[in-house]
This record gives C-alpha cells, sequence and structure tokens, in this order.
C-alpha cells in the first residue's frame, strides 16, 4: 500500500531570515481533506571531526531555542546553491580552523519530518590539520575535544542531545565496531 | 568560558494548529544586539518497539514536508500535560496496536537545536503484546517488521534518514554491543 497526500492550495503564512511557513490543503487518502503547516527551511550541512587518535571535536555554543549552551557537531545552514560537502568543510573551518584530507559521506538525517523540509547533510572529517578558528560576526564557540568513547557515553545518558550529533556519533561507532571505518 | 544571549524583547509573529512562531531581540556576549526567529513547538514522544528476537517495528507513513513515505519508529506530539512515557506507549498503542511490558528511557534529542525548541522523548518498548492499531483519524501508517541488523544497515545506507528513528536504532545498537542491552 502507497500512501499519499495531494496538495490543493499553498499560501505563504510568514517569510523569515532563515525559514518560511506554509500551509497547504491536501488531500487524503481517503478522499477527505486537512491541513499542513511546514518550514520551509534550505538545509544544513554538519560534519564530525575525528583525529587518528579516535578522539573527536565538539563545539559548546549557547542555543537560544533552549536556553543554554549545548555540544554539537560543527554544523550550519547552507548557503544558496552552495554543495554540502563544501558547505561542511566550510563549517569545519570557520569554527574549528580544521581542514580535513579525508571527509566521508554519513548521509543525510531529515531532523523534524512532521513539519520542516530541513535536510541536514552529514560528514566525518579524517586526515585533520588544524589552525585557527575563523568564526562568523556574533558566532561564539568552545572547541572540546573528547575520546569518541566518552561522547557516545555522554549521549547515551542524555547529556549530549542535539540530534545531528547523536546521529553523527553513533553512525561513526558503530561504523567502527562493525570494521567498516578506520582511524587515521 | 560560558556563552549566553539574553533576550531584550520577544513578539509573536505566527500563531499554527501545532506551532507557534516568535522572534526575539537579545543581546550577544560582545555586547552586540541580534534577532532570534524560533519555532516554538509543545514537544513529542517517541518510542522503538522491539521484539525478543531482535526485531524492530517501523511504521511508514507519507510525510508532505518531504512528498514521499519514510520510515519512522512511532511517535507523535505531546497533548497538553501529558506525560512523555505515557504519549509513547499511546502512540505506541495508536500506530501498532501494541502495549510493552517494558519501556526504557533512550533520553530526549533536540532535532533542531538552532531555531525550533521540540524536545522529543525517546523510549525502547520490550516485552511487546501484539494488538490492532488504532489510528487517529487521518492518519495513515503500515507497520513493518526489520531484524534489528537490517535496519541499522538502512540507517548507515541512507535509506531510514528520520532523525529520532536513526538516534533510537543506533542508541540500541551500541547498547546492545556493549552488552548493556538484552532481548526480553
Amino acid at each position: 500500500m502507497v500512501h499519499f497526500e495531494k496538495t490543493l492550495s499553498s499560501e505563504n503564512l510568514f517569510e523569515g531570515r532563515i525559514f518560511r511557513v506554509i500551509r497547504s490543503k491536501v488531500l487524503l487518502e481517503d478522499g477527505k481533506t486537512s491541513h499542513r503547516e511546514i518550514v520551509c527551511h534550505p538545509g544544513g550541512a554538519a560534519i564530525l571531526p575525528m583525529n587518528d587518535q579516535g578522539e573527536v571535536y565538539l563545539v559548546r555554543q549557547f542555543r537560544y531555542a533552549f536556553g543554554r549552551e549545548l555540544l554539537e557537531i560543527p554544523a550550519g545552514k547552507l548557503e544558496p546553491g552552495e554543495d554540502p560537502e563544501a558547505a561542511a568543510r566550510r563549517e569545519l573551518w570557520e569554527e574549528c580552523g580544521f581542514s580535513a584530507d579525508s571527509v566521508r559521506n554519513l548521509m543525510p538525517v531529515y531532523p523534524t519530518v512532521g513539519y520542516d523540509t530541513e535536510v541536514i547533510h552529514m560528514y566525518l572529517a579524517q586526515g585533520l590539520r588544524c589552525g585557527e578558528a575563523h568564526p562568523d560576526p556574533g558566532e561564539f564557540v568552545t572547541v572540546e575535544k573528547y575520546p569518541l568513547k566518552d561522547a557516545v557515553d555522554m549521549v547515551l545518558c542524555g547529556e549530549i542531545r542535539d540530534g545531528k550529533t547523536v546521529a553523527a556519533l553513533m553512525k561513526v561507532q558503530v561504523l567502527l565496531d562493525r570494521g567498516e571505518l578506520r582511524l587515521i
């Protein structure tokens, strides 16, 4: 059985700096109609930097939506027309000052499927060359280094809660456990 | 160093059926001001059902924001004042028709930290008793069963992309690999 919804009409409700909100009238598969309010977002890129010791770098920053600091992998939204891997490398350079000899695609994640079009393109950076961070104006982050095992412990105990960071750390742990990834 | 942003003023921009949008003027740590546009969401609960064979149940449903079906763990938004574990059990009963002897907290995930207050409370259901689904009106889902290993493969190859589903499957895989979880 294939599930579907067909758009009957669509209107712009809100146009913001980062995202806009639309409301669509949709035809459901039982012939009834409903409405969907959707956040339209340009998408983002995120990258987990890991060194040859199996240590990962996370950035600590204040997140207004939660009123406190969170620990995350470097990430940012895509600029118009920007290649996702290029965006991930740019964020790695801006937030951590790192470049990477090897970037592996960890596959995109859809953080909020119920009402938000955002796609986060996810990468693993290895073969790191470390330099000085180049934060955007108004961006304040602190880079912290953890053994991967400790970061995974922080995911399991709920100390790390950011969805993209949870996804990246756990994928890399499973790839290492399976022997499908090696430290470089 | 502690990072912070202080709210100077806040206004409602949009009030929807599921979420609202606010814009706040904030004081940054360098003394400058900026604006934050934030989606305010009531939060949700999600639950991964796993049987004593290590098979997991996922629901396939159409997601309007992506224009196609996605494979996810059962989930839904919290009703006002609802306990998150009770909400997770309710969704498990509605979408799959299951009750569970054992529900383990997999810790909350914040799917979209940059601009959305949503918290997803995550659980693992074991000791399943399977019955008939009780979908909400207008909700159309198909329940599918996979060995956990196959579901984890689907995460790693990008076939499963829903963030909460990625987080739950990978956490459970790592807990099993570490011997911190057993099949019941």
